[in-house]
């Protein structure tokens, strides 16, 4: 087995998670460096690794990084995209690319000059559940699809400084949503009409923000979606997907710790679903990074590309766009030239 | 206790489900005369009545009928509805009362000069699943509303001769729909958007119909809904229901014909949801009706009124008027002071 | 549609459900006669039938009456069934005909000579889930047969004027589980280990009863079967039954009121089995009479025969001793020639 | 982090296993030296460790070994243990110790004196399923235990070279329930009766063994169980479990790989049973040996004892008695005193 050397950028909650799950369950990868300008030393202690640096360049500059996992907050991941293809390495990054069209595109077209490959972070494609549903459409087991029903709702609000930055409900949670929508539909989203409130903490009003909502996919090969959203849902991590077509349907109920049940005078109970996303798609994080290591040593395309990043981005912006005008919203892909 | 005597205006598929209800369920129904104007005699000599006529005036001059039940064709609910109350009759009527705004209110206002009593049957509200969510709701079980979900999907297309006649499929289908998302939300719908299109069989282009929707639902209290029909579902009658809010969920599950499991290799297989509405909402078709007599005998005003018929028709047609526009319509209820 | 005129004899719990479901579900037949010693004569009134009365001659004497349901404490159902016999009356009995070998074979034979039929009470055989899984047994789903498994748990202890009268819980109550296992494996029973304790309630200790049991079997094909009992499920009535086979396994899980699924923070929970055997069982009280009246109308056996309420007896008989003397007993079939 | 130097005595399916959870999974043991005597290089060669020998005296006598894994045939686990103890080497035993009681004595004696720690390989303790219902038993979440259920069937027979040396089903199979049975009830087996049957396939007679088995149990607290075993469930791994007691139920229904749902006109179709003991019970075998790392380092006493595996033995010698002789047969645990 040929290991690959890479370098990380960024250590906040994605960053500590990928290096976490590399220790313990990728040895195919090896960790030179960390890079964080404001590392947290404590836990760099435990990783029991020795490179840990507050400047990204070092690992730009280091020969012997083949490739980078970037996972520094988003209005980063351009330049850092950038700077890695200039410098040669392959490069993970978390997503979005961008929340703008035009330097999405920046990127895309310097990591194709650079022919360096590129893997978007939807781990949600690589969810033993959602893989499933997509293998039975593809094998025909419904038929032709019809109706998506995407029900992705998170356990707790966000913490409020990562509100600020987040870019808005749509472009941190949603596109994560959007992503798995072309994914599974095998079609590109061709209007999007977003409805939304504030419904759960007015603290979103003061953000402009939205904390819920439900919105409407229209797919150019006319099958019809709809995504329900909301940033806390008391009982854990809601994250199911249903796929209506021609010849019946498919879905994927939640995870649970355990199968157990237990009957009392009170009802029938079994357990919540898993917490969030750390817990629920562990293992669709291992299996997205197997799959970036297969690129490297392969040389095969990413199956989660640049254009995909692209596009996620693209049905965001018009998200929130529709939820502002209240309209339904075309899809503009003439701007999208790669 | 007290027997009502009633007369049947129409039996049709509504009709004789009703009657043969009532025969089976409901002993404290008299059923005297069954009006149809092509009345289906070989079903009539099973029914074990003996007064099966073609004119409903001859229902309406008997004083000894004091109530009906309208199971006519859509186009004659209002006229019959205002000869009913003309003649002092009770009235239980099919949804909807009529296509259109004007003549419902009319068919309501003379109902109210009569002081007779007016249920309409949207009989899912008395679904056990159902009325099991609102009472959760109602006990405060998942806190503040903040979502509703509805699937609704007919196992088969409905005969071409029905759906010429039909009024479409928000006038015929989501009606229902629309009618339980006002019961559940314990709010009026504000605002309507609704995506739609012809993916089951082209035959609904020629009636410029669809077969398969989905509908964004703003409710005035801020909630916000949606609603997924399909004309077609392989696997039988799909009736689901979910409510998201601050504490918790509740979903209603399809009911089933028996609760068994086959464990084989080819997988676990357990049976489809009951076939349709003749099965899965029998209880309720016979609650309704408990309920239409306890209105009768109690003087207590029915709990599914002809204000609850006149909202769901001007939301359906609103739906059908965003499918066409392409655009979120706004619900005028200034049109409906009743 | 013929209308076969009945006698009731004994109107406690059961005879009272019978009443109730045939006169609102079952028209076709008409009861002419209730016997009781001690009728409940308010509950009577609400009948709306006229002949209540307490000496059982009367039914007997009757010749407008074609059959009887003996409804009776079980000592006296022996006694019954031969007058019944004599007087030329079809019969319907409830389990047990009786707890002793000897007069059940008697009551048989008085039954065969008077060429009158008799259907016993083993109404679980008609329940859909248990009927299903007979017919995917016969349809091959699963192969051969290896393993039965069935859970049989009332909701809570009987009262203890009914216990002191009862015949001991396999008597009273697994009787039900082994005329199931008998009906399922299409097998007789060979021989019964019975492991028995008394754990709910001390006051069985008093009546030499047991409250909880799991009991062996062997059939004579080569199948082995359990069941386990309990006289207290806190959370309802459990009655699920499995059969393992060469090619998969049938499972019959328990009915529930509602689909319903409430997620809050503390688990997801859902409805409880339904209470107890009014409930679940409803729609298999209806069914055995249903075609109770088929065999007096079409001539043809009832499938739930007098030999079947014999072996059941004899089954109980074995387990009772089994459980007294701690070893395999094996059933003898030789003092069972009818 | 401490680091454990270990040794592999027998690397044969679960020696296999055990070694590769290590390399993945638990980074807190280092494996020095894999012994045995036909080692397949093959598959050594791909675990990328440097000591592959045929000889274990070679790990007794390394000093640098401070554990070793007995993973070889269970007639070798006696001899062994004690020649283990005997160098200090603290002792993962895979069960059984012995199939005999007084071998299993010596050694554990030969580990009290050696005063160095022994666990045996009961992994199922450490099932998340049957971890949960423990706690939920100790929590008395269903109060005080009445009946205890376990159904544990293997997807498919044996090879029969494994077959001829397994020691029969109970010794071989059976004797996991026995521990699990023991564990979740807090009490030991008194009695025990075996009803058992070839089923599956006529080449268990051959070996004087079965493939089908209902096993009755008696636990000194008064509690009854039952386990049922087949050597074949077509359907993969069943491995269930339920307790009932006077406060309620808890089961753990079967773990799945996905939890996806397919709707068609055939049924409603879920996934099978994860395949075998290697994907349902890999999270408990990489517990087992968190467990006994933890037990080395802090120095406290393995939750699953030589007395453990002691009495599991003893268990399976008397429902191989019992079956043999047809009758139920009580513990002798005087033989037992270590």
């Amino acid at each position: 087995m040929r290991k690959v050397t890479i370098g990380i950028l960024g250590a906040g909650r994605i960053g500590k998670l990928h290096t976490s799950h590399i220790i313990k369950h990728l040895p195919q990868f090896q960790i030179k460096t960390i890079a964080d300008p404001s590392l947290d030393e404590a836990w760099f202690q435990k990783t029991g690794l020795s490179h840990g640096i507050n400047n990204p360049d070092v690992v730009f500059n280091d020969n012997d990084i083949e490739a980078v996992l970037i996972c520094s907050p988003a209005p980063f991941h351009v330049e850092q995209i950038i700077e890695a293809a200039h410098t040669g390495k392959h490069i993970f990054c978390e997503k979005p690319i961008s929340l703008e069209i035009g330097p999405t595109i920046e990127a895309i077209k310097a990591v194709k000059r650079a022919k360096v490959k590129m893997q978007v972070g939807f781990n949600r494609r690589f969810d033993p559940n959602f893989s499933k549903i997509k293998k039975l459409i593809d094998d025909k087991a419904i038929g032709k699809p019809h109706l998506l029903r995407i029900t992705s709702r998170d356990p707790k609000i966000p913490p409020i400084d990562f509100l600020k930055l987040s870019g808005g409900m749509f472009g941190d949670m949603t596109i994560h949503d959007f992503d798995m929508a072309r994914f599974l539909m095998q079609s590109d989203i061709d209007e999007i009409y977003a409805s939304a409130n504030v419904l759960i903490n007015p603290v979103f009003n003061e953000y402009d923000d939205i904390d819920t909502a439900i919105i409407n996919l229209k797919f150019k090969n006319g099958c019809l979606g709809v995504i329900d959203n909301s940033r806390q849902a008391v009982y854990g991590y809601d994250q199911r997907i249903e796929v209506f077509g021609s010849k019946g349907a498919v879905q994927a109920e939640n995870n649970k710790p355990t199968n157990t049940i237990v009957s009392t005078e009170n009802g029938v109970l079994s357990d919540k679903p898993l917490y969030y996303f750390l817990e629920r798609y562990e293992s669709s994080f291992v299996a997205e990074l197997n799959e970036f290591y297969e690129c490297i040593v392969s040389g095969k395309e990413p199956c989660v590309s640049g254009r995909d990043g692209l596009y996620s981005t693209l049905v965001s912006i018009a998200a929130e766009q529709s939820r502002r005008e209240n309209r339904p919203i075309k899809l503009n892909y003439d701007a999208c030239q790669i």
